[in-house]
């Protein structure tokens, strides 16, 4: 199988021994504490599961600034987004010592990783846009990932950390969360050498499913990997447990058997378009996968990114650094030329007219209004839970 | 004049605003604060003179490393050595805030400087090898610059700070201790363009005192700084005080007036032998010398560095580094052949009979015996300030 991201194997920072975790969080009720913003939450359930192999913690300011840079930490390893705890108040913490990370996402803020303070940062005016407009393009509050990460506080906390838990992940999504260490040791007992990830934030369509039957079958693949995103949207996108439901509805009745597995993993989503689309390729290497679908306007938002900025950045990754290719895809529709679902690019004859194409505001619309999108456009299955929760809007 | 260093003008760091600086001492007595390291506290002083400029504050634990390896800041600054501030217990320190710092070397520890926390770091052991190894070449405890530099705290405080005195040095050493400003003031007055520094932590017998003369004729120089160290030494080294006496009794008698001047600055020495070189050359440079003498071992110890790699580490700075430049020198010393002082390079063929050669365990024992070394060899005048000293030990 794929190396994990260099390293030979992976390195998940959730303390698996169930006794030294059980000791772990009675101690961490003595120690001081912060709590967490969502994002540098989402980056310890990220760090818990493996997902970010080989990274041992937070970084600090100089790793997080060399990665916005230079898409490399100091000691040179290929990584495209900082991976940080930044807070607002660090009045009651001391470098050297151990602190209890608090969860901002479940009741209580119960502890969600023991941390190692190795350095306390303050990220200045300039350092922040620095690493702004490197990550996203932009400095515009208006981006949903510049407003998040900007708002998390200046000063930057780094060090190894323990992780205690998967926060509300395992309890919102039992069958459907899974670190890369399980999803690793599935494809191994499945046997599956080539596999193909599929990213998603959304339902998916029919343009969606057989974007995924083109993969499998365009790189000889021996499965799928739909891996949606769970932690935190902008606010209008569908929900993660409807995008479930309608996700494993369409695997079932319209994929193979042990061809496909539907997970998700533990994080808000960026909307660093190419930055976070390298992010989604490494962490899919560290899940075994050997190739990531990549379309048009991938982790995109607005227009801040070009159409094919997330796949045309992968070409400026030097030799080596990442094992995981991906499938470039263009948006794929319905042609009724064809009869069938084809990728745009590859039907240059086509008009606009030849496709079924409705616009995601229509599409909302239709659904609020109790009415299906015709079978081309979306599998009725599919049609009916999103139907059921526009309804009950 | 020479401009200072990565800068068109001096950046001293001590408050010369009276009344500023009256309110920032009031200020600073409801601050927490921290208790110098010697080291930590010199480097304050020089900042504070201006000796230091550009740089506005004790390093970061990412600048530090940088220079260590590269010689240069994160941000491309030419330095040869981390100016930080190292400290074993952060514990009632937050980063964000200001602080206090005391001076340890003056009764009662009084504030020398303010200072705004910008990041505390924990330096591994790791980190502080690489340091010792890139600054001293060996990471050996008996050498006195790495017992000092590794003696004062793993914890890493950077931050810019705001001086608020020059410690003890005016108070024992009022004529002799000089800010880089007072300095680049005196020569801008005296109209010299072309000075030469001469660095000395010793008193200066025959052999030193023509070596300043033979630079100023080789050079066509306006004047000669004498520029004393005013710090702390190993011990066995001569005090600054009967130093300062018998080098200003030796230019009173042998220098036309207004040709050298006699002045020192508040550090303590750290035997880094080429990198503090290449230090003395920086700080020169800031008090508007043209040109630093660098003899044989220049900052050595013991025999931790070749007789020259304190001259031939310049051949490596990148063009434009430094705008000083150095004057190479040997040993020098009296030929009876030639009835002159000469540098040892230029006799090649003379044996050593033809010099009057005295080592540095003969000339104590002399000296605190109240003998006086030939006048070859030390001025009289001089060799009585010395018999002074040795005889009250």
């Amino acid at each position: 199988m794929i190396q994990p991201h260099g390293n030979t194997s992976l390195n998940p920072l959730y303390i698996s021994d169930e006794i030294e975790r059980e000791s772990l969080i009675n101690e961490s009720q003595q120690l001081k504490s912060i709590l967490l913003s969502s994002m540098a939450a989402a980056n310890a359930v990220m760090l818990g599961g493996g997902y970010f192999t080989p990274l041992s913690g937070y970084m600090n300011l100089s790793d997080s600034l060399s990665v916005s840079q230079s898409l490399k930490t100091d000691d040179g390893l290929f990584w495209p987004i900082p991976i940080i705890n930044l807070v607002d108040d660090v009045s009651n913490i001391s470098c050297g010592e151990s602190i209890a990370l608090r969860d901002p996402n479940l009741e209580g803020n119960p502890v969600l990783a023991v941390m190692n303070v190795k350095s306390i940062e303050s990220v200045s005016d300039a350092d922040m846009s620095l690493m702004l407009e490197n990550i996203f393009g932009t400095v515009d509050k208006n981006h949903p990932g510049v407003a998040s990460f900007s708002n998390q506080g200046r000063f930057l906390i780094s060090g190894p950390i323990k992780v205690l838990n998967f926060s509300y992940f395992p309890i919102d999504f039992p069958d459907t969360f899974k670190t890369a260490y399980e999803i690793r040791n599935e494809i191994e007992i499945l046997g599956w050498d080539k596999v193909v990830a599929f990213q998603t934030r959304n339902p998916m369509h029919r343009a969606h499913e057989e974007l995924c039957r083109m993969a499998i079958s365009d790189l000889s693949a021996d499965g799928c990997l739909i891996h949606m995103l769970l932690g935190k949207l902008k606010s209008g996108d569908i929900p993660a447990n409807v995008r479930d439901a309608s996700i494993r509805k369409m695997v079932e009745i319209y994929f193979p058997p042990n061809t496909v597995m539907v997970t998700g993993y533990g994080f808000d989503m960026l909307y660093a378009g190419p930055r976070e689309a390298l992010l989604h390729a490494i962490f899919r290497q560290n899940c075994g996968c050997s190739h990531l679908i990549v379309g048009r306007d991938h982790a995109g938002v607005g227009d801040y990114y070009g159409a094919f900025d997330a796949q045309t950045i992968f070409d400026t990754v030097p030799d080596g650094a990442l094992k995981i290719d991906i499938y470039r895809a263009d948006h794929t529709a319905f042609s009724k030329k064809l009869n069938k679902v084809v990728m745009m690019k590859d039907a240059q004859d086509h008009s606009k007219d030849d496709f079924v194409l409705l616009s995601g505001t229509k599409v909302r619309e239709m659904l609020g209004n109790g009415i299906a999108p015709p079978p081309e456009f979306s599998r009725p299955e599919v049609a009916e839970i999103l139907m059921d929760y526009y309804k009950n809007l």
